[in-house]
């Protein structure tokens, strides 16, 4: 947002798209890259048990702090630490605070995974 | 690198990794993600005008400010700012200070894309 107005590209400055949304869980597409999204969302408190089969998964802590739970152990994450789920492996983000994260995954994987449930969401774009 | 030694799975800290290199524009893998990598490089002075004709590039600005020349107008990115390279987009980084960025895109892309020339390196692994 930071970008001269006389270029045509713009940056993405992952402070002011947080400002804009307050829901948890539900992700928002701040970039494309190829054929995957990077998103954004808040989470706070505790999701549900899923995997993504057919794809790994990146979580960046943005602020807050994050534990991805898994069947074989924990991975605590706090701002600046980052993990990628295997394809596959059953997890379960937990966040006792609220949590901003960037997610990085190929479009059209859904939140909830092979779980779904009243968490899912639709990805929306924050243009 | 906060994650219990109970458990399998390591978190990678941003911070941490980057302590571990010092040269400038060579790019470290972090983390794998499907057939992509995850990469951190620090920038300082100017690179050489390239493009990656069959990939997008994401670069998100963690220390420092990074100018991303385009053919057709700059983008300026402070710490927390991303911005995605279209693939084909000729592209020049620039960095007054040192930067450190965290680099997206697949396994085999090389920093200098179709340019080549001294400034070439090769992906090294941080384990």
């Amino acid at each position: 947002m930071t970008t001269p107005h006389t270029s045509p590209h713009t940056s993405v400055n992952l402070a002011h798209q947080l400002s804009r949304f307050h829901d948890h869980w539900a992700q928002r597409k701040i970039a494309d890259l190829n054929d995957y999204e990077v998103k954004l969302a808040k989470l706070k408190g505790e999701f549900v048990w899923h995997c993504h089969p057919d794809t790994d998964e990146l979580f960046l802590v943005i602020s807050g702090r994050l534990t991805i739970r898994l069947r074989d152990g924990d991975v605590a994450l706090e701002p600046g630490e980052l993990f990628v789920v295997p394809r596959g492996a059953e997890h379960c983000p937990v966040a006792d605070e609220e949590t901003a994260v960037l997610l990085l995954e190929p479009a059209g994987v859904l939140n909830t995974g092979d779980a779904g449930g009243e968490l899912t969401r639709s990805v929306e774009s924050l243009d």
